[in-house]
């Protein structure tokens, strides 16, 4: 039993290294198998540290979801970002200022629009940005389906007006509500190849095409073939949650992050066990809420990170969350985990849960403890 | 159209400022129409300018739901603290340093296990704690009920162990559920009741108890009668937000806090306006999802806060959210928010969308706009 976790004020957010050792290993393996680089997404984590071990592992570049990100990880030293949501207007200054310091910042558009206010700013300024056109291969959210005319009109506007065209980026994000390996299968050969499709398309128009960047955790982990594609993104792997347990892609005993939590006391006759681990802690994230295992607010474990099957955080308000078992009243939850006691919870949505905290306490086999700062914000 | 917020960068966290002081006057006048004092819960902004606005219009004392926020805020001169959630024993060093620093710190329990935690914590080190029993008015969480013999043995550990009892508090959180002014008048009376009889048992036993602490943000504002209480908290009512709507103490315009955001895309076959106002802005919060009114993940409001009627986010990814129209598929998106479009999002819940931003941006009526910082985590 690690002595560190009995003194650390909760909740807390912990990291088991080996855990997310073991699921870095094995998303690196699967990008080099298939013959791709991999780009992950630190939207997740938001934390030097673990994005130390992820370049350490091999992965070439970083995948962000803020410009926040991008000044962050760029001050510590990381150049290759892919900013990976679309470039608005307003945020042209601030990426030009990126590059101009040396970040190789790629950007993001999926409209003739975007396409128009980059080449603008861009010949205003005397800067060719690096620009990826952003392909909706399954109708989640934003893109342009790789067979739409406009596909070609906003490489155009791009390249004659002196950008560079650097590549096309898809993210099948769909995949979160899938949870049998043909269904993944598909739906990452459906990723794949309306991607290649897309930049084919631009490359018969004479256009350049160099990049044909794809993934999310569950299609990444799918994928059986990656032909055509250059990289691969995805961020939750790093950590997995509840969520991707249900979607059939890791075990619970996979999922590095769980939150320290301490009895503060019960409701006997409920069966309930009240901790310190609320939604503030956990977020309000309920992703496992329309899967086939709902989870509450998070599966708890012992305090060396053993699953209690059956016993779930089902309730949580700001600063207080419910431990109960599922079904029947615990008559027995006094006993059980008497006040004190201390629990860890695995989360619905890493992503989510991670955000909640200042920094995390990444725990090592022989028990020792090291804070890993996270930044917060935009 | 205040020119501040066309260059603020998006997404942040906006406060009307005449807003918010409306509804800091409106909660202290009820307090003194029914001759309690009012203790603001400062969970809902852990911002020192929204609390010194509160003291200003007449509150005293603050109510925390974490020891950070009482440290935050006794470092700013707040002396008089209650830190309503039940006292872990490991916290107790913490708290006894705080009172020995000049902190007025009163603590909370709801077992005999607890109180003798406290009782031999404070005999060890020579300290008498002040501490108020939790009473359970409705089922919702915490607390003892009003009749169980449980309480007069709390009150003898804590009195004879040389621990000041200084009171008890009951939080009717289950508030949130109703949505009618009749039954939220009867849970504000079952409140009072219920902690109103506590507190007469303890003083039936011949144990002291001064305070008599009641309220959540919808049972303070239908109180008829705060006969027997001495003070009364509530923490949301200085935002509102759409869950208060839905319960019926608030209007849309009432509601202070909101979130600015950017039309970064579109999907216009959907009826998709795309924001970079996502889940990480907005929080995970669907506290209107069983409400008879679902905002999705928040009310969509013009730049200068006019709510649009039928527009809602009515999706969310991390940095994406999906603004659109309810029923049919507005085929007008793209020409009625284009790229690069400013809006406003009214919050399910102002607690959890708050608590996503390291600051506010305060806006006065004559479009000024002050950045008040707000701490995050443990």
């Amino acid at each position: 039993m690690p002595n560190h976790l009995t003194t650390l004020d909760t909740p807390a957010a912990l990291i088991s290294l080996e855990k997310m050792q073991r699921n870095i290993a094995r998303m690196q393996q699967q990008a080099n198998a298939l013959g791709v680089r991999f780009r992950p997404h630190v939207k997740t984590t938001k934390c030097a540290d673990v994005v130390a071990a992820q370049r350490q592992a091999g992965a070439t570049g970083i995948t962000v979801s803020t410009l926040k990100e991008a000044d962050q990880f760029f001050a510590q030293g990381v150049t290759d970002i892919l900013y990976a949501v679309g470039m608005a207007p307003h945020r042209l200054a601030h990426a030009l200022d990126l590059r101009q310091r040396g970040c190789q910042l790629q950007i993001l558009t999926d409209s003739v629009q975007g396409a128009q206010a980059i080449a603008d700013f861009g010949k205003q300024h005397g800067h060719a940005f690096e620009v990826l056109i952003e392909i909706d291969t399954d109708g989640h959210r934003s893109g342009i389906q790789p067979e739409d005319a406009v596909l070609l009109e906003v490489g155009q506007v791009l390249h004659q007006g002196g950008m560079r065209l650097a590549g096309v980026l898809t993210h099948a994000g769909s995949s979160y509500e899938l949870h049998t390996p043909q269904a993944l299968m598909q739906l990452a050969e459906q990723e794949r190849t309306g991607c290649v499709r897309a930049a084919e398309r631009l490359r018969q128009a004479g256009l350049p095409c160099e990049i044909v960047s794809v993934g999310s955790t569950p299609t990444a982990l799918a994928a059986a073939s990656l032909q055509g594609v250059t990289e691969l993104r995805a961020g939750v792997y790093v950590f997995f949650d509840l969520v991707m347990r249900n979607v059939g892609v890791c075990r619970e005993e996979d999922i590095a992050l769980s939150v320290l939590t301490t009895v503060i006391g019960h409701q006997a006759d409920k069966g309930w066990a009240i901790v310190d681990a609320g939604w503030m802690a956990m977020s309000r994230d309920r992703g496992t809420s329309k899967q086939q295992r709902d989870f509450g607010y998070g599966q708890v474990c012992t305090l060396d990170g053993n699953p209690l099957p059956g016993y779930v955080l089902s309730g949580a308000n700001q600063e207080h969350g419910i431990v109960s078992a599922e079904g029947a009243a615990d008559t027995d939850i006094v006993q059980r985990f008497p006040t004190g006691t201390r629990l860890r919870i695995l989360p619905n949505h890493a992503c989510a849960t991670g955000a909640q905290f200042p920094e995390y306490h990444a725990l090592a086999d022989d028990g020792s403890l090291q804070t890993w700062g996270r930044f917060h914000g935009w």
